[in-house]
């Protein structure tokens, strides 16, 4: 049911694209269960969570919460960070990882029916002092050749997310959809799949062959929409707002997604100041607003 | 010569790379002639130039200076910024980049024997209200077009220079080197070739191709070192270094351009607010001794 076709009107919220996701890092400061009564309020079908508001709360009051709000669950934020050199430091970051598939199996287990138990690697950049890039892109793969039996047991499907290559020293050595495809190819698509975020990946003159070889292969985990800003932030890492506020055409993107046969949710996840600083039903609601252009 | 076989020691530095070419962007505050006196006292042999400071004293009076100095010239920044839709504006932009070829063949033909005759082109970003990435791009390939038979008139090479993707919707919508090569392909490479950069490629998991593809199409008109520093500068566009300041490994990407047969000029070019704020004659000292564990 998209707005075009829709002929019910007794549904809660009719204009709101049942596909769309609140992932929570866009309502920053609202913390569980604010998420789930905004997203509630706002229309919204479902959420993405992070982690950090999961712990707040526990995972055994996360999971109650989540049961009880009647949303879907479409992915949790975040695993990865697991580009060292072996050690003590990594097999940390390892465990740490698999308690990341346990809760988001936990968590999805918990969420509506239509729930996906994705769990979102951002994967990393480069370890302080090193220069090896190359060997940070290794220690990527094998993590992913130890985590992927253990996910594929929970149930959970990794999502590796290429993100914004301005992040490649800082938070991951992963910059393309392609690149991650390459390091998914080797595994079951059950365990291991691929972000496709319009923010991350808009730049890339490649992006529609990306897209349109991640659905041939059956890799598309998980699909998020954020807008990019001009002029750039201070903080780059925020340089993102709500769909139709920045400066990226997003309908081609959605469009290609939705070629590849991809029916799954459409998280919107937007790390930007202002955004964070505005009351979350607000936010919420105008991020039910801003994809109603699109054709989700 | 490198330092490694230099047997001379009456050459003014001889530990300085004669490959080496001081980019006045480098020591932004000097102005001309002073960045040709430091980088004479530096023992630099070369210099690449902005039209600004060239346009401060006039055309005529920088050849003048240059001549005497006795450097070579390795490339003038910048043409470009041609990716807005045919009118007044565009036909006005395109002028302008005639006028910079020009002042690119007068400079280098100032320039010592070795003087290159390069116009790094910036091809600009989104057009200020439009999300047609796709039409920004193909009025780039345009743009080459029209101005590739006069730059072969005139003995210059155009330079496409792919920035790095965080500029693709403020300065310039061709991101990566593949992309630049595409564009070049249609012209003769006497006309238009590719900029190397190492600061905007460097996270690339296609660079070491897209170098060696350049090469072997005789694309390459300009390498430029920076390096990349993290955390990431308030002000993304300075997030340069001297290279070995930051977390590149410098290194491979030398050797990927060496194994070309690449022999020109390598320019450091760095926008970074610390090296601003130094004395240019201590930062061209700095950019000598920061490429001398490299294979120039």
């Amino acid at each position: 049911m998209t707005p075009e076709t829709s002929t019910t009107t007794s549904a809660p919220a009719p204009q709101v694209s049942p596909r769309l996701s609140l992932n929570s890092a866009t309502v920053k400061r609202a913390g569980l269960p604010r998420v789930f009564e905004v997203a509630g309020e706002a229309g919204i079908g479902a959420v993405g969570l992070w982690r950090e508001e999961v712990a707040e709360v526990g995972l055994d009051v996360a999971v109650k919460q989540l049961a009880s709000s009647g949303l879907r669950f479409s992915s949790l934020c975040r695993g990865g960070f697991f580009t060292m050199p072996e050690g003590t430091e990594r097999r940390a970051a390892l465990d740490d990882n698999r308690r990341a598939v346990d809760e988001c199996a936990a968590l999805a287990a918990a969420g509506a029916p239509g729930s996906a138990a994705v769990l979102v690697l951002v994967v990393g950049g480069m370890p302080a002092g090193s220069k090896d890039l190359p060997a940070a892109r290794a220690a990527v793969a094998d993590a992913l050749a130890e985590l992927a039996p253990y996910a594929l047991d929970a149930g959970v499907t990794l999502a590796v997310e290429p993100l914004h290559p301005i992040h490649c020293a800082d938070r991951a050595v992963v910059s393309t959809l392609e690149q991650a495809l390459d390091l998914a190819a080797p595994f079951d698509p059950r365990a291991v799949g691929v972000v496709v975020d319009t923010y991350h990946l808009w730049w890339d003159p490649r992006v529609a062959e990306g897209i349109a070889r991640a659905g041939r292969e059956g890799r598309i985990a998980s699909f998020q929409l954020a807008d990019a800003m001009v002029p750039i932030a201070s903080d780059v890492l925020l340089n993102r707002h709500l769909p139709g506020h920045g400066v990226v055409d997003l309908a081609p993107l959605v469009e290609a997604v939705a070629a590849t046969g991809y029916t799954g949710d459409v998280e919107v996840e937007v790390f930007n100041a202002d955004v964070w600083a505005t009351d979350p039903l607000e936010v919420a609601r105008a991020t039910a607003a801003s994809v109603r252009h699109l054709a989700l």
